[in-house]
């Protein structure tokens, strides 16, 4: 790598929110304030989570900080700053790093998100952008997974199924939403849907100790599950219930609240497929007899865990 | 990855100090304090930083820690959690995985850290291992390395050199000299050494804007470097002149502080090398004459760039 490299990194991310201190020390420096400090990470690689043969690497960098800024949204909270680390082949490396950098940062633009340091690596291997966003929340405004309570209503924010079609090389976190809920209910508990709905509202139910009662047919279903069913030969529903990179957020909240977000916000296409109960589990509603709904989703043929965030 | 492991590294994190909210949700969060809010990142890869033929995977995993511990020493920090991304080839995962963790819990139970959150892949590439660390300063604490000014006495925690014979893959960062170094003296700017003793003073004139006067026979020169100096056909000098990986740091303070400084804690090692000067560049006095000396260190040859931490 080129230090002017480094040079233009630092010329491009003059239009960025300023920190203490960002690029060009030790470490990066923020200053304190009384929010709780959100700190998630997520890496793709080329091959595995992308195909530089068929996605421009902007697209990869952009990606890179969009699943991330997803993840601080699934907990209520802001984006800040990004430590983006860049593993290179070796071969046209500056410029692999270049076309990168450009989706990074028009990422970091959009979600206002300051790029406060990094490292970048040449190697045998496929290019891997790996990205630690740190946020913030305030402390009592922080969405856990473990929150639901048995009765909630489980709101998803948007129709889910079939991201692979092409909507997941560009992943829409619904960052836009949090300030609004967060002004209007109290939301109980929170994941976004990397794995798949079924299988993400599945950690949801596990972390809260509940399960969840569903009904079926109102679980909103993307154009891109109807279209991928045409050729996969699985339902459009199964699609909605298992594809991953959705990026929508499940939320569950009081049934109370719930009912008037729906009446306030009925522009906003929120839509509630079901409640928490307290037998754990997904359930299906059907003639007023349950039927258990086994999880399915991405991690299970994968290979990507993410372990912890 | 099996989900087991995911158990296995909560239960291994018990130990460790805890956080608000630590592994298993969509972000960490950590607690507000009245301290800048430091964060580094750093990563090491098989065949590039380490090789793992000769290499416990062990060491690699607390390698990746130290390194950052290093960079947050650097900032006058102390680290308080880590983000680890696992990149692992596909053979053999889930073992490699437990043996690079027993290093990094290791190194987080010896510097206090807990294990926040991280990302586990598998693809067809080598081992890589990614650290984010997240620490904390008080403002008025802060180390920059732009802090240095005219006058001020260039000091070295230790001596320096040859660390490839071995010590590079069990760093000690010089985290046990901070907290005494904030009570007794102030520092104006400081780097800690992984690309080289010259390298690394040379950023830090650099980034402060002067140049350094060294008097060269004072350098510090660590027995591994006379050791290596028999093999490699360099001097011990050069050894220590360039030689990455050594992770003491360069500290500058007034010339009263140094004194003072050596004076009260002569036990701890410390050596004064130099002293800034307004002329930029790095300098040795010789007979009254000043001969320029040029940096060298590890990234001129290097696959890594540590583009800004």
């Amino acid at each position: 790598m080129e230090l002017s490299f480094i040079a233009y990194l630092r010329g491009r991310c003059r239009s960025l929110p300023s920190i203490h201190l960002g690029i060009g020390d030790d470490a990066a420096a923020i200053e304190p304030t009384e929010m709780l400090q959100l700190s998630c990470t997520d890496q793709i690689i080329d091959g595995v989570d992308f195909m530089s043969s068929e996605t421009p690497l902007s697209e990869a960098g952009y990606k890179s900080i969009a699943i991330n800024v997803s993840d601080i949204a699934a907990m209520g909270g802001m984006p800040k700053a990004a430590l983006v680390t860049l593993t290179l082949p070796r071969e046209n490396s500056t410029k692999i790093a270049g076309e990168v950098y450009e989706g990074i940062l028009e990422a970091a633009e959009k979600y206002n998100i300051t790029i406060a340091g990094g490292d970048i690596s040449t190697y045998d291997g496929p290019l891997a952008v790996n990205v630690c966003l740190l946020g913030e929340v305030a402390k009592e405004q922080l969405w856990r997974r473990s929150g639901a309570k048995e009765g909630d209503a489980i709101v998803l924010t948007g129709p889910v199924g079939g991201s692979l079609s092409g909507r997941h090389l560009r992943p829409q976190p619904r960052l836009d939403l949090v300030q609004i809920l967060q002004d209007v209910v109290k939301v109980n508990a929170a994941i976004d849907i990397s794995d798949g709905l079924s299988l993400d509202l599945d950690r949801l139910c596990a972390s809260s100790g509940c399960g969840a009662e569903l009904n079926i047919d109102s679980i909103p279903i993307h154009p891109d599950a109807l279209l991928m069913a045409k050729e996969s030969g699985r339902s459009p529903f199964q699609h909605a219930w298992s594809d991953g990179e959705d990026f929508e957020l499940i939320l569950t909240m009081s049934q109370h609240d719930a009912d008037r977000l729906s009446q306030s916000h009925s522009d906003l296409g929120l839509t509630q497929i079901g409640n928490m109960v307290g037998r754990t589990g997904l359930w299906k509603k059907n003639d007023r007899k349950l039927e258990r709904l086994p999880p399915q989703g991405y991690t299970h043929n994968s290979n990507t865990t993410d372990v912890v965030n």
